[in-house]
């Protein structure tokens, strides 16, 4: 079978891409209203790719980013905007922290509540301060672009495309409380599309499904408090009535960062395109520091360890428990920790600020993947093919670890309630348990096994939105129904009318008819008695 | 813009896939059970590449077969059946003559009804044979194939996969009564797309609506008498209940002739892949007959008259008809008819057996296109950029015209009611106007800006099949649900019974409380007066 030729086309289209882009490429102007944090890390590739192929790429960001900043292949232009940069990394120091504070159930959920809508209002003011930034946006409007690239996670990017008149590409892991589905006005039934944050699988026993329609009625009102102000926003930017219907619909092609190895197959739009993994497509040689590091872990291999990029502290006591069971297994283990190193560290955990996670998967002795199941860590996982140890902290990351779990491909535990042992235990497990190496080599294979490159697939169709002005041809129709005319309500509700009144008729008709028979025959008995009488 | 690398790239790819292809493939084993007519024209294209990349490939089909035959790129195993290839070569030239019978519309409704019927009962009969050809089914047992290659529209593909334990790869251009949908588990909301032989568009009035629900409701019932003996054969053949769903839910990946520039925009899932165009994607030069044709057409140019396979006689009243239309215009016609020549031909129409369709409508030359609408054509028609004249004569070729024409590409005439100035108007309109040119151009340059050519997306997907035995993860968990489960009956019913349980008690409770007022008080007054007493 042909895996090998496969695998070497989408290399020799890649050095064709490069080496006949630029110079064939008329060159573009491309807008790129990103989203700061790991959001923006996969999309920066994709600017990358285009900026080689020759377009011209400016890049809109308030100046206390986190991590966008100047690069070399994109203008960049910032705002100021009434906050700091330590503002924004002060919010992800909290965040990590309230993950690990062990407090009720619901305690933790109203605290995370009013911290997102505390940080939602931090990033609508820096959408407010762009859109009333004449100077920036007059520049924008006299910018001759062709497009808008941007994460709708924060639907700023969609303001700007429509007050610019020009189409958008998104680019996106998804949107909370479904509002990708709305979007894209993509059916997704209940029964078996798992609801995010339900942490159901596809297959769903009875009160799984009741748990799913019971989010499917309340997830429109979750995200009402976050999303409604940029809704308000838009509509006083572009005086006229904008829903968040309508900045999620605007969208003309969806870069979805999704697979179905990952996630479960469902319903999908001809206007949605899949690029999951499209984060660990290029891969790098290790530094020295990291090379040494990987020699010396001998036949045992090595175990990297990340919580991501929101979550580099965790409680001295957590910390205890996790250097404990570290020490437990052969394999040394490279640990993302920018706190203080535990007292207990054992000789084979190495602490490090940073690691180059996909590179470090990518290597042969990797042996298992302790990670916070964020999808790009996920995906870095499957592409490479090392079994996980899962400790999802927030968002979609129960729903990731799930997935993963219920193809045997890794194991999940909560971090609060785990032991010492459970964590050990795990390790070992994924480690010597050959069905869970064979089980994220089938997902690896499966996942790599594609027509085309994530990446050119994102740089094609960002590409056609800019040559074509969008993709009408790929809208559907559904975005001009209402939502009664969408389920057919008033088709079925004249039909029922219909068949309601056709019997009615029939009816009166048989009473009338009865009527007239036995009406007659009384008519002609009441003679006969009067008759009679 | 990029254009014209990616235009490029496809053909350094394809070259690529020839070169490396036979030598790096292992070369697997593919059963193609494919469907006589035009069907098998497209398929066709499909097996030679999959032979050029070294698999090995055998053909079963019955020895009465009008168009498939023995082949230098695949294995041909015929098995006798009891009707002669002169018997299906009839059906065709009967089925072409019953269009243009000019009876009552609900006459030629119940003629076609019977035909149809009489037609599949001919093809169920060669599909017995197959199955119960113990010699042939024994050597296809041992054949060690790693897929079957079918088109569903005759679901005896589905059996004899099912039968051999292979997974199966659908190639087909759509199926009738929403057979495709149920298939692949797709939803497909009545209220915007729009039902098969409805000639609905997709942005609908209210009425168009009422009528796509009617026959939501009634196609399950009209496809029955074709489908339900194939299920009958399958129980009988495999020795399990099998249904007509289960036929058709059996693809593992679906290869659907259609674009969205043709049809319209509509939920999809992950196991549809669109390969719309298929057919017209390798061009040939005319052969020097033709050549001398085009060349003396001088600057008028040439239209390019076929009415498909099925059609190539018609009414003498008729033909001449249209040969008086065809005299009319200044342009060089070509006409395939295999007919006694009409009397009143004109000088500029030229009656060939045969025409190279796709390389006559690739010619600079060509200005019209007068076709039936079927899939085929109209997608030669949308490659080539060349604005068409349909006279749609049945199945799907009226929803055909009426897309296009929606999209002012051609214009639709009724083929039995057009009169001689109908047609000549409507060839001048289509090649004078300019916006008929001007959108064909605009459809043709949407649907030819693709990631991929559509030959090498199904080549893939059937290598991945053939690699992975299947594509599992791409098969929706609907599939595993009842209907009422599908629809979430029974959790609706379930969450009613426990608001109406709830609204119960509460109202018992409250009744209860207010009895306990009221009855106290009761009581209270009764001793009170009886105090009194």
């Amino acid at each position: 079978m042909a895996v090998e030729s496969h695998g070497l086309l989408p290399l020799v289209l890649n050095l064709l891409l490069c080496v006949l882009g630029p110079s064939e490429s008329q060159g573009g102007k491309l807008l790129v209203v990103p989203m700061d944090g790991s959001h923006w890390l996969s999309m920066v590739s994709v600017i990358q790719q285009l900026h080689q192929r020759g377009h011209e790429i400016v890049v809109v960001a308030p100046t206390s980013s986190v991590r966008i900043k100047e690069g070399a292949f994109y203008t960049f232009k910032n705002f100021p905007v009434p906050f700091q940069k330590e503002d924004l990394e002060a919010i992800f120091v909290s965040f990590g922290h309230n993950v690990f504070e062990d407090e009720p159930f619901l305690q933790r959920v109203v605290k995370m509540y009013k911290a997102v809508q505390k940080d939602s209002a931090i990033l609508l003011s820096a959408c407010s301060h762009l859109l009333h930034n004449k100077e920036l946006m007059a520049s924008l409007v006299a910018g001759s672009f062709e497009a808008v690239l941007t994460d709708p996670f924060l639907p700023c990017g969609s303001i700007v495309a429509q007050y610019l008149s020009l189409p958008a590409v998104y680019f996106l892991n998804g949107l909370p409380c479904g509002l990708d589905f709305d979007g894209t006005q993509c059916p997704s039934p209940p029964s078996y599309v798992p609801r995010s944050l339900s942490v159901n699988p596809d297959h769903m026993t009875f009160l799984q499904r009741v748990k799913n329609m019971l989010i499917t009625f309340i997830q429109p009102f979750l995200c009402s408090a976050v999303y409604s102000p940029f809704a308000s926003l838009a509509s006083e930017v572009l005086q006229r009535d904008v829903t968040v219907q309508d900045l999620m619909g605007f969208g003309s092609v969806w870069l979805l960062r999704s697979d179905f190895v990952m996630n479960y197959p469902r319903p999908t739009m001809p206007n949605i395109i899949f690029i999951g993994g499209i984060n660990c497509v290029t891969q790098k040689p290790l530094s020295q520091e990291f090379e040494a590091y990987v020699n010396a872990s001998g036949e045992h291999g090595i175990v990297v360890f990340s919580l991501g990029s929101m979550v580099s502290e965790i409680p001295e006591k957590k910390a205890m428990e996790i250097a404990d069971a570290l020490g437990k297994i052969p394999q040394t283990v490279l640990w993302r920790y920018t706190g203080s190193p535990p007292s207990n560290l054992a000789k084979n955990t190495i602490l490090v600020k940073w690691l180059p996670q996909n590179d470090l998967l990518g290597h042969p002795n990797a042996r298992a993947f302790i990670t916070h199941a964020g999808s790009h860590g996920i995906y870095e996982g499957i592409c490479n093919g090392v079994p996980m140890v899962m400790m999802p902290l927030f968002g979609d990351q129960m729903d990731n670890a799930k997935r993963m779990e219920s193809r045997g491909a890794g194991i999940t535990l909560n971090v609060l309630e785990m032991t010492s042992d459970d964590l050990a235990h795990a390790l070992k497990t994924v480690i010597n348990d050959k069905s869970y190496k064979e089980n994220i080599m089938r997902l690896s294979s499966l996942h790599k096994d594609r027509p085309m490159e994530p990446l050119d697939l994102a740089v094609f169709w960002v590409e056609f939105v800019m040559r074509h002005k969008g993709a009408p041809h790929l809208r559907p129709a559904a975005h001009d129904l209402t939502w009664y005319q969408y389920h057919s309500l008033d088709v079925i509700g004249f039909l029922l009318a219909v068949v309601l009144a056709s019997t009615f008729i029939v009816f009166k008709c048989c009473v009338f008819g009865f009527r007239k028979c036995f009406g007659k025959k009384g008519r002609i008995k009441k003679p006969h008695k009067s008759k009679a009488h």
